[in-house]
C-alpha cells in the first residue's frame, strides 16, 4: 500500500471486520500491520466507532485491555430491539395459511430464512454474550440454521446431536430418552470426540413442548462431562406449565391452534 | 437524534448495515432516514466505502441505479483469497488424527465450525453472486450449516430436503434415488409448498462421490419444475473421475485414505 490512508478509510475498514466477525477479538496490533497506522491513530479510529454504534443501538464495539487485548463487535440487542423481533415474528407466524392438517404449524420458510434467522439468533444470544460459553448444542434437523447463527454471533463451535449414530463420526455415544409430550423413547448419539471435558454448552431449538429433548440433552452432556449452562429456544408451549428442565428462555409462546377459528395462538413469552 | 453527525460517524454507521447484511439492496432514503442527511451527501460517503473496500480487497460495495435501486455489499473473494482459503482448508484437514476405522475422516469441527464455515461459504457462493438465483438447496444433515450461510451470503432462503417425509411440514412429494457411490436405494422427501414453480436453485453439498445425490436432487426439483442452475460442494472424489451430473463446482479434491502411511490425500481441485 504505502501510502497513508484517511481517517474515513480506517473506520470502513475497521468497522467491516469487526462486524463480520462478531466476538472475535482483533488486536490493535492486527489492525496496525493491515493500515501501517500507529496504535494511538487507530485507538481514537476506534473510539469513533464504539462512540457512534452506542448513540445509533448498533452493538457494543468492546475493548479488552491487556497484554491478551483487543476490540470486538458486539451484537446484543437492547431490550425494545428483542420486542420489535419478537412482535414481527408473531405477526408472521399467526397466519393462518401455515396451518397443517393434524394441529401443525408449517415453519420452514421462517427457520430456513436467513435474514429472519439472523435476528432471531441475535434475540437468543444476546442474554448470553458475556457469558463464558464453549459450545452451541443443538439437536438435528430444523434448530441446525438457528444454532450455527447463535454460534457464529458468540464465535464458538456448534455441535449437533444426532438422531441416530454415524459410522463416519467414529466412537460415538447413545442414549435413549423420553420425548416429554408424547411419551415416546427416542435416541441421541453424539461422537465421543465432539466435545471436551468441561465445556460449557448453551442448547438451542426452534420448538419446545415439555422439555423432554432439553432434558435428554442435559443428560447427554453430563455423559461427557459438559455442563448445560443455557436452555434458549424461540416457541415454548404454553401447556405443560412444568416442564422437565428447570430454567430456559423462549421468545414466543404458542397455546394451539383454534383449527375452526383458523387462529394461531402465538404470544411473546413472559417471564 | 437532531444533532447532525460527522462523516466518520455516518461511514462506519453504512459500513455496518450493509456488511451485516450481505446482497441485501438499501436505498438512498433509508440511509438518509435515519441519518437525516441529503442523499448527495450519503452519495459520497457511499464512494469512499465503495473506494476503500477495493483497495483493501474487502468486497464490493455495488450500486444499482433507477427507482428500484440502492447500495449493497457483496462478499466476493478474489480469486487468490479463495486460493488460499482451500490451502488453510486441505492443511486443516490433512491431520492423520482424523482418520476413523472404517476410511472416514472425522470432519464435524471444520464443518460446524462458523468462521472456517464463513470462508468457505464465501468461496462457494463467489462464482453465484452474480447469478440469477431464488434458493439454496441442500439435503440433510451435514450440509445445513454450510448451505443456510451461503444462503445469508446470496440473500435468499434455503430449502432442506429431507430424507424421509415429515408429518409436520403438510403434503410432500417423495422420491427414491440412486446413491451413486454405494448402489443402495435412498428416499429424499420435500414439502410440497417448499418452492414454487420456476424457482432456480443452487445445490450445496459438504462432500460428492459419484454424484447421486447432486443427480437426485437434479430430478427431484424436476418435479417441482424448479431448476438446479448450480452444484457447489467443498469436497469432490477423485473417482469416479465421470459423475453422474454435468457441471459441479468443487474446492478440493479427495483420493482416499492411505491408512498404513496415516495421509489423508487432499488438494485443490483443478478444472
Amino acid at each position: 500500500m504505502g501510502k497513508k490512508i484517511s481517517r474515513t478509510d480506517r473506520i470502513a475498514i475497521i468497522t467491516k471486520i469487526l462486524v463480520e466477525n462478531p466476538n472475535k477479538i482483533f488486536t490493535l496490533n492486527y489492525f496496525s500491520d493491515i493500515l501501517n497506522y500507529a496504535k494511538s491513530t487507530l485507538s481514537e479510529d476506534i473510539d469513533v466507532i464504539e462512540d457512534v454504534f452506542e448513540k445509533f443501538e448498533l452493538g457494543e464495539i468492546k475493548s479488552l485491555p491487556g497484554a491478551a487485548g483487543g476490540i470486538y463487535y458486539n451484537p446484543k440487542l437492547t431490550d425494545n430491539q428483542i420486542e420489535n423481533i419478537c412482535n414481527e415474528l408473531c405477526t408472521l407466524i399467526n397466519d393462518k395459511s401455515r396451518i397443517i392438517p393434524g394441529g401443525y404449524v408449517y415453519m420452514n420458510d421462517i427457520f430456513y430464512n436467513p435474514d429472519i434467522l439472523q435476528k432471531i439468533a441475535k434475540s437468543l444470544a444476546t442474554p448470553y454474550l458475556e457469558k463464558k460459553i464453549d459450545y452451541v448444542v443443538t439437536i438435528e434437523t430444523k434448530g441446525i440454521p438457528l444454532a450455527i447463527m447463535v454460534a457464529k454471533i458468540l464465535n464458538i463451535p456448534m455441535i449437533v446431536v444426532r438422531k441416530s449414530p454415524r459410522l463416519t463420526e467414529g466412537t460415538t455415544i447413545q442414549m435413549n430418552y423420553l420425548a416429554g409430550s408424547s411419551r415416546r423413547i427416542n435416541t441421541m448419539a453424539l461422537a465421543k470426540r465432539s466435545i471436551p471435558k468441561g465445556a460449557k454448552v448453551l442448547f438451542i431449538d426452534d420448538f419446545m413442548k415439555a422439555g423432554g429433548t432439553a432434558k435428554g440433552i442435559t443428560d447427554l452432556m453430563k455423559e461427557f462431562e459438559a455442563e448445560v449452562v443455557g436452555i434458549a429456544v424461540v416457541m415454548s408451549t404454553k401447556t405443560p406449565k412444568e416442564k422437565l428442565i428447570n430454567e430456559y428462555y423462549s421468545l414466543l409462546e404458542f397455546d394451539g391452534i383454534d383449527e375452526k377459528e383458523e387462529q394461531i395462538n402465538i404470544y411473546r413469552k413472559t417471564k
